[in-house]
């Protein structure tokens, strides 16, 4: 299977499995959005929660904000992005089709039609709109190209009402918005994605061991949510590609089946932000230590995280084919912690009430330990395996007539079916809820 | 105390302690939009959880979708937004003001200088803006003016990806945008907002039983996150002030500060919708009934919940300002379920090491029931207790001496005092930790 060849599955799989949808699909879709389906946003939900448990809800330091996605637009002229946040853009003077000349070989002519490509121009990314009755440019605000701006907005807000000592952080989930001219690659690059964005600050003299805490934390949680190590790497950026605040960057990266490519980053970004925005509101934002009544600006460390190409990382280092039974199986090996489903209940035959009944009450039973477990009757227990399978679902318990006393050794014991390997083995019930539980604790 | 000063003591509450920041204030803010802060996080997050767990994660019937926010425009054309999704506005002839019509009187003159208003006209409410590079009508898309449309947009989808049967719902929570004139009432009328929004799809002739049920279900959601139940009324509206294709449609309204205002709504709209985009994408949305082979379009129930103003009415209801020895004192008399903290632990003395130690384990032991334990050591015990009042933290755990064994008879249990009434009592940890269990279960 080449790499082109399995994003095309994996697209095709998320799709028929109720993961991702293309965005506005019965309009033809809508270039550089998707839609998570009923399998996705379980997944999404259990990434996130697992992000927040770990970075936000476990930890004495850290805080949590969920700010307005449009924000006045005076933060995007001290943030730089106004000015600073584009791409370098070339037109077809033939198609008169756009490109990002950074993504273009040297041969100037359209990759499209063959025809002569205008020099390159800044093309600003933000989303552009109006809010109040005119539209003109005293209206104008911008959709966030990052969810970053909604933290630095309200670090006076936090400080003051909830007093943090330094060092802390404050974390958010949201979505953010970028007008690519060039959408790619499924929901790696995205015109609107979700984003899990840390801003910690520290004393200057700090900076590095905060740093250093956190390269660690970002590989904790790509093993909390089942990523291979060995498909993460760190890129350490020279310093004459790093924007120029910036003391030290990490672009975490994953093997994805179109390459390695940024999944994640990690910045020192000095007090760059907090100065700039001391500056153009004119509004404090230095921080008094307590103790020594010494009065500075923060500097921040900040780990951010796309939510949307996590996914992706997730599926596509999950997805796996195998033979068996002397059959083809496609499977999808999630972690259990961030499988959609944990489990799935079927009796053997539907038409068996008495089987159905039994079924049910093991459901219950194992929902006690999480509400995700399914169920199904439908088809023969073969393909009921491989739909799981597909949705990547650890466990499937089958409820037969051994389970109601056919063979009396047997009672009250069911067959536990194992997703990756397709062993079966016979359980009680208890049995099985412990082993969910361990499985997503 | 009059409503006005309520709703002005309400706002400052909610900035002081975390619940809610005016959107992008140090740059003056951002007409129309609030940020939620460290409390108001988990107060959001615990009523879309709760939400989620009764409506979508322990039934059947029910899947989730996270659409993206930007739509193919086409949709909104469909559904009839784009002509119709309008409030009538005037303009000052002299002052250039534009308000709505329906919000001012008779008079004709303008109520900010007294100038000659002009007739009203229609005003889109969605905003618009342009993906790729081009900004002409060709790559106009609008920020979604409700969630609901990215339910209908994937109701094939999921049908096609998780074969549901009739009745079935979608939910969704996320945001939805509309360029209102005049937001208004701090977290009410907003321009950028959330929505917690499920569509139930039926057969035509079983619309009358699900909307009964929904009706039910939104009273019971009211009472899980502490709404008092004579707060909330039904409105039944009648025929020539619904929709045209609505059958049926109630607001429930709540009694806010600010007069009897809608809370949710739920409607029936028959099949107006698929039909309608079915129409509009020239793509079958008929559903195939398994066992009769019939093929329709099916009816839909839609409950709508907005966030925002749940949150509001949330701590409405629950400010509270009493007098306790002494003192006049504010709290938020939150339910268990939906408080950011469910309890704070405190060594009575910051400065005796084994106080805090021993402080310290009976917090970890608490945060087995739930993580969201607070720590406060800050000033005189009696000041900790206000600050966790106004947070309305419904529990307070205070490690004193005794704990450690000063009064033999009482060691290990500690000071359990309660937000409401300021009563304190002497409880063990594990009495404590099921105190807590039970409350917020």
């Amino acid at each position: 299977m080449n790499d082109q060849n399995l994003m095309e599955k994996i697209i095709s799989l998320a799709k028929r499995r109720g993961f991702v949808f293309p965005g506005s699909e019965i309009y033809g879709g809508l270039a550089g959005t998707f839609d998570y389906g009923p399998h996705g946003v379980l997944l999404k939900e259990n990434v996130e929660r697992l992000w927040l448990g770990m970075f936000r809800d476990t930890r004495d330091d850290m805080y949590g904000v969920d700010a307005a996605q449009l924000m006045n637009p005076r933060f995007w002229e001290a943030s730089g992005h106004v000015a600073g946040f584009s791409d370098p853009l070339v037109e077809c003077e033939k198609c008169k089709r756009r490109f990002r000349a950074d993504h273009l070989d040297d041969s100037q002519t359209c990759p499209e039609c063959g025809g002569t490509l205008s020099e390159a121009r800044a093309f600003n990314m933000m989303f552009k709109t109006h809010v109040g009755a005119a539209e003109d440019e005293s209206t104008a605000v911008y959709l966030r190209p990052e969810t970053a701006g909604g933290i630095f907005s309200n670090f006076k807000n936090v400080v003051d009402s909830v007093h943090p000592k330094l060092p802390f952080g404050i974390a958010q989930i949201g979505k953010a918005f970028r007008n690519e001219i060039s959408p790619r690659d499924f929901i790696f690059r995205l015109r609107e994605l979700s984003q899990m964005e840390v801003e910690y600050f520290v004393k200057p003299s700090d900076w590095e061991v905060a740093f250093e805490q956190w390269r660690k934390n970002m590989h904790l949680f790509a093993a909390a949510i089942g990523l291979p190590q060995d498909k993460v790497h760190e890129l350490e950026i020279p310093p004459e590609d790093r924007a120029h605040y910036s003391k030290r960057t990490i672009d975490f990266e994953f093997e994805y089946p179109f390459g390695r490519k940024e999944l994640w980053g990690l910045a020192y970004r000095t007090d760059f932000d907090l100065a700039a925005h001391e500056k153009g509101a004119g509004v404090s934002l230095s921080y008094v230590d307590e103790e020594t009544k010494e009065r500075f600006l923060p500097h921040v460390i900040e780990p951010s995280f796309g939510v949307d190409r996590t996914i992706l990382a997730i599926l596509a280092s999950a997805y796996r084919e195998d033979d068996l039974g002397g059959e083809t199986r496609t499977y999808l090996a999630l972690s259990p912690r961030v499988a959609p489903i944990k489990a799935m209940v079927s009796p053997l035959l539907k038409n068996k009430p008495e089987l159905v009944r039994k079924a049910q009450e093991v459901r219950k039973e194992l929902q006690k330990v999480h509400p995700a477990v399914a169920w199904d009757e439908n088809g023969n227990i073969g393909k009921r395996y491989r739909r799981q399978d597909e949705i990547g679902t650890p466990f499937c318990v089958t409820i037969d007539f051994d389970t109601l006393g056919e063979t009396p050794e047997r009672t009250d014991t069911v067959t536990l079916r194992h997703r990756d390997t397709g062993a079966q083995e016979r359980l009680t019930v208890p049995e099985i809820a412990e082993r969910i539980k361990t499985a997503i604790q």
